[in-house]
């Protein structure tokens, strides 16, 4: 019978591989979460830039999902998918786009942490007819954009420009990016609530101002899975768990064994004396992302599995140049470097898996103990 | 009259902005030091991936050329491209793809650096009919593949299994790539010339047992514009040169306003109390490629500038999210954060190159002085 691994060999490599499996497995275990907190999850769909993905995320085919690029929800809509949310700080030059989905029946919806930028959305959704509907963002952790929770004068402002000028005040975002950082799952708990709370407790400024805050929308993938409660929270964003990666699994958020993303590549040399096994997997094929290197193992670029996936015990992807990787033991450890002929496929487990997937145009799917690839879905890319 | 800034507002940002004055300027700099040596250049496409660029980096529309994956061998064959280097070690499940190339009337060098690959080439170009030139790989400076210079007996025993079992053997190659970590000029020169003995030395070995060695490549960026001479040397690899980047900036290979490559980005918004102005252009939009932090200055996601390129002194892109991006002041230094209103454009200048161009899909071809975007050239990816 012929084996999975033996089957890959038709592939052309560097490429990448997605376990469907685990990734249902991963999609399943959020949902059950989300029902249980009875919230809904609008997954974020930069990580997977994929139709077919999408579909297997999604409530419905009609979303709702989150997006990080209007390329992306250009492409989603086409898709067929009607409930957007463009969860970046939107730029007054990207309002043309943001209309003309509207105009197609996309009940897309911006973010903004600025009065400039509310009053810009303000103007073209009035000149346009239109009351684009937008979040406020919220500072929940420093991490990134929007409004400091306690700056309740800049909020309502926002508020009033976007209640009152034209556009349609849908509610406050916020998304706890420092829960990348955390050390204990006791700590992205306490994020998640620290993130609960600021979107929370702004929502209910805005209301205490007589204007309406529907949407109260938080959300990383960290803080989704240990969240204690999601009391006022009416929406829950995560994306990097659809496929997990070594990043989430140093988190405690999955096990390695929950990652479905990984690059399938080839032997193409050996430097004995120096203990490496060269590979086609460069950083072309697995970016450049260390996301590990601040986390108590680094990973470097990734952990190498056979070709069946299952892990070389302290074996990494330790350096890459542009088309060709480095395989060594971890330094220190017990790891024993494969014994291995050029040709021999492996596969490695990225770092993160939006920046190793974004190398890539499409996913190779595969089915633990079905042999070969069953289907082979499409990613986009660009803005 | 509009200048040149004005007329890019109506880019889609992020995008990838090409100064053709700039790129010209590179590549003719580097053709003069190449007829000065009496060395043919043989430019390596990877870091332009477009046929136009191709075209004004080539000698002949015909080549010479190197590449490093057998998509880019592919795109450029079909657009005339004849005398092409595959730059990698190639694997065995990679020469059906060589053999095709090949039978389409592309001279099409491969790389091995073990007797194991040469065996496979020569057993597949013996079967084929076809004798598939071959390069071996000499390891120069311990950086990444190859057979190590001083190792006489691998070297000829690899070279009499391509030239008596059904390849061809055409020379050696080797690559400097430890040249990026040098500290200075004179370190540089140093490496050029540790490049250029480790070739020669082994073509004059093999030379000495009988067998041919018509081609000696060698190549870096850094090493092909420092070296003191290149004798024996009959062709030099180099990539980077054309756009340039932080990364050479830093290593004194060229200046600053050498970089003809540059990330345009629109204002998102500001948190005036951290310090930080918000762009549109992460990590997907300029890679993960942190190139300088092991440089004495580290310039983190890249250096910022106005819309026509004009530097802001120790204005840093210093952190990304997938599509956003925090520009700051380097700590420590002078600098002035410029004051911006939303929608305002700038530019960045990129740590690596290869790697910042990879996440687009075009260049936006601008010339200093005329107004807007004069071109746009597509590029390709993938294996």
């Amino acid at each position: 019978m012929e084996t999975a691994a033996s089957t890959l060999d038709a592939l052309e490599t560097p490429c990448l591989l997605l376990d469907e499996t685990r990734m249902t497995r991963n999609i399943e275990r959020l949902n059950a979460l989300m029902a249980g907190h009875g919230v809904r999850l609008r997954p974020h769909l930069k990580t997977p830039k994929s139709i077919e993905v999408a579909r297997r995320l999604m409530a419905t085919p009609q979303g709702p999902a989150a997006v990080s690029t209007l390329q992306e929800a250009e492409q989603f809509a086409a898709a067929g998918v009607t409930d957007l949310l463009y969860a970046v700080g939107v730029s007054p030059s990207k309002l043309d786009r943001v209309l003309a989905l509207r105009q197609r029946g996309v009940d897309l919806t911006v973010v903004v942490d600025s009065i400039e930028a509310a009053r810009a959305v303000s103007a073209r959704a009035k000149a346009a007819g239109d009351p684009i509907p937008a979040l406020i963002e919220i500072d929940c952790d420093g991490h990134r954009a929007g409004v400091q929770p306690k700056d309740t004068d800049q909020l309502l402002a926002i508020a009033r420009v976007l209640h009152e000028d034209g556009a349609c005040l849908r509610g406050v975002m916020t998304h706890a990016g420092e829960s990348y950082g955390c050390r204990s799952v006791e700590a992205i708990a306490d994020m998640a609530e620290q993130e609960r709370w600021a979107a929370v407790s702004c929502a209910e400024a805005i209301r205490g101002a007589g204007l309406p805050c529907p949407v109260v929308s938080v959300g990383s993938t960290p803080t989704a899975h240990f969240a204690r409660k999601l009391d006022g929270v009416t929406e829950v964003r995560a994306g990097v768990y659809v496929f997990f990666d070594l990043v989430m699994a140093g988190l405690g958020v999955c096990s390695v064994d929950d990652i479905a993303a990984t690059v399938l590549t080839t032997v193409i040399g050996h430097q004995p004396e120096k203990g490496w096994i060269l590979v086609d997997a460069g950083w072309m094929a697995m970016s450049r992302d260390r996301g590990t290197a601040k986390q108590p193992v680094d990973q470097l670029y990734g952990l190498v599995c056979d070709a069946d996936g299952k892990v070389y015990p302290d074996v990494l992807l330790a350096e890459t140049n542009q088309e060709q990787g480095i395989v060594k033991v971890r330094p220190g450890s017990s790891g024993v470097l494969p014994d291995l002929p050029i040709g021999a496929k492996l596969r490695i487990v990225p770092n993160h898996a939006c920046a190793t997937c974004a190398q890539h145009d499409a996913y190779e799917v595969v089915r633990p103990g079905e042999p070969g690839v069953v289907a082979r879905w499409e990613r986009f890319r660009g803005w």
